[in-house]
C-alpha cells in the first residue's frame, strides 16, 4: 500500500499488484486505491484483485486514467479513481483465456490482460461510457476507516484536503485533534494526521489506534 | 501459493521460492506443492524449504519432473510431485558450500544449487532411484486440510478429479455440498469447490471456513 | 530478515529494504541489522526505515562500512554496525526532495538517496565524525530478545561468539542449554543455538519459544 519507489528506466513497464486489502470489500478498496495510485509512475498498469464476486456476473474491465491503466472486476473498485479525474476511459474485456477457473480471475484473466497492456498489446474489448465504472450513491470521500495497517494505524477514505485543517474528528466516543507527526503528541495519545498519501489517518503515538479507538474497517468518522 | 503469472522472456530463468507453508509439515506441503507446480512455466526451478529436520541426517536432493526442477530436503516434500508424474529423476546433492550453517540450508545450500541449475550449472551430485523421494504409506491424495489461506479458506490434499463431482464431504460434524463459486451459496454457508489449482477447498461465502468448520492443518475430511 | 541470496551479475546494484522490524524500536533493530548485513554482497545499499521519530529532528544519514552503504534516520539504527567495524564513514544528507511528507521519509527521502547511491549518484551531503552514528551507553552486544520470527523463535542481540560455547542462559524462570540444531533436543524442549547469522537464538523444538518462554522483544537474557 505504501509503495517505496526508486528510479527506473522509463522503458520498463511497471505492473502494480493491488490485491485483496481490505479483504472482500471493494468499496473500501476503491478509496484506498484512489488515495495512492498517483504515487506510481505514469504508464503503470494496476492489476486489481479485490473480487468477492468472482465467478458471478460482474464484468471484467479496463480503466484508463491519465496515462495509468487499471485492470480488474467492475464491482465499484474503480469508482473513486474515476470520480476524481476528468479524463477517464472504460472498456469491458471480451477476451477470455483458454482456461478460466471459477475462482481466480486474477491469475487467469486479469494478469494476462495487464501483462499485455504493459507491453502494448490490448485484448479484445468493448468501450463503455466513461461513467460506467462509477457507483450511484457512493460519496466523493468516504468518512470511514478503509484500512488498518500493520502498526494499527487506521486509514480513512477522507482526503485531508476535504476536511478543515484543524477539524476535530469523532470516532466512537473519542475526539481526535489534528497533529502533523507522531512526535507532536504524547505517548499513548490519539490524533489524526494527513498521511503520506494525502488521506486522513487515525493514529496513536507509540500505540495502536485500532485497539485504543476500537476502530476497524468500516468504523464511521464524523467531522465535528 | 497462488502465483500470478505474467508473460516473460523465455530466456529468463524463474526461481520459485516454496518456503515454510504450512510450517514444519513436509507431508502437507508435499500435496500443496503437487497441486500447484504446473502453474509455473517449464524450466522453473523450485527452491523448496520446508525443513524441520535441518541439521539432521535427511539428504539434500534435486528432483527433475517434466522439465521442472525441485531443490530441497529429502523429507517427503517431493512425494506427491513424484507420484503423479511418470518421468522423474532424483539426485542427492554432494556439493557443500564453504560455510554451511546448522539451521539454514535454504540460504547456504539449496539457494546456490537452485541458482546454479537456473543458469545451467549443476552441482556435484549422485543419481538416485526415480522412486527415492517417495514415502511408503503416503496416499495418492491426502484427505485432510493442508493449508489455510489468509481468508480462512481451507485447502485440502484431495484433487477435485479424485472426488465424485457432487460428493458430500464431512468435516467434523458438518456436511458440505459442492458449489462452483462463492456466489452460488448464501452468506455464511459452508461448501466445497474445486479451487484454481484443481484441489478440493473448503470455504464459507463471506466468512472464514477455518472458524466456522473448526478446520486447521491436519483436520480430516471424509467423502460421504 | 533471513535473506536468501542467489548469484547475480556484479554490475546489478542490490538495494536491500530493512524496514520496520522490530516495529518502532531502533535499538533492537540496530543489533539485528548488525547481525545480518554481511550476508548481503559488497556494494549493497541498505535502505533502512525503522523511524518512529519521522517528522521530528533526527538527522537523515548515510553510513559507509566496508563497501556497503546504509541510508536512514540517525536514531541509533546504525550503532552496532558502526561499533563492529573499524572503517566507517558517516554523512548527513542535506538534499531534500520537492515533496517531503511528514510521515514517510522512507519513500520521499531515503529511497531516492539509496537509488542514487546504487547508481553512483550521491546527494548533497556533509561528512560527520566516524563516530557520529554511535550511541553512548549502548553495549557491544545486547542481552535481550530483539526479534521474534514467524515461528516464534526469539533472536537476541548477543553474538554467539560473545558467549561461552556451553553457557547456560536464563530467560525468566527458564534455564536454557545450548544445542546445535532443533533435532538435537526433544520435542517441546527449549534451548539456545547459534543461528544462521551468528546470533544467539532461543528456540523450542516443534514449538514456539515466544509462548513457552514468555519471550518478546525486550525480554532480558542472563548468561549464567
Amino acid at each position: 500500500v505504501r509503495a517505496v519507489l526508486i528510479d527506473r528506466a522509463p522503458e520498463i513497464p511497471v505492473i502494480e499488484l493491488f490485491s485483496d486489502a481490505p479483504a472482500q470489500d471493494p468499496r473500501s478498496a476503491a478509496y484506498l486505491l484512489a488515495g495512492y495510485f498517483r504515487e506510481l509512475p505514469r504508464g503503470t498498469v494496476f492489476l486489481c484483485v479485490v473480487d468477492p464476486g468472482v465467478g458471478g456476473d460482474r464484468r471484467p474491465v479496463i480503466v484508463q486514467v491519465e496515462d495509468r491503466w487499471f485492470v480488474g472486476p467492475d464491482n465499484g473498485l474503480f469508482h473513486a479513481v474515476c470520480m476524481r479525474t476528468p479524463e477517464v476511459r472504460c472498456w469491458e474485456i471480451l477476451w477470455r483465456p483458454e482456461r478460466l477457473s471459477m475462482s481466480f480471475h486474477g491469475r487467469d484473466l486479469f494478469a494476462p490482460v495487464a501483462a499485455g497492456i504493459a507491453t502494448g498489446v490490448h485484448p479484445e474489448r468493448r468501450e463503455l461510457s466513461s461513467r460506467a465504472c462509477r457507483r450511484a450513491g457512493w460519496p466523493d470521500d468516504l468518512p470511514a476507516v478503509i484500512y488498518v495497517d500493520h502498526y494499527g494505524n487506521a486509514i480513512t477514505g477522507l482526503r485531508a484536503s476535504a476536511v478543515p485543517p484543524r477539524a476535530t474528528l469523532r470516532v466512537g466516543d473519542a475526539l481526535l485533534h489534528q497533529a502533523r507527526t507522531f512526535t507532536e503528541v504524547a505517548a499513548g495519545q490519539g490524533f489524526w494526521y494527513e498521511n503520506s498519501s494525502g488521506l486522513v489517518e487515525l493514529a496513536v503515538n507509540r500505540g495502536r489506534a485500532d485497539r485504543v479507538l476500537h476502530a476497524s474497517v468500516g468504523t464511521q468518522i464524523t467531522v465535528v
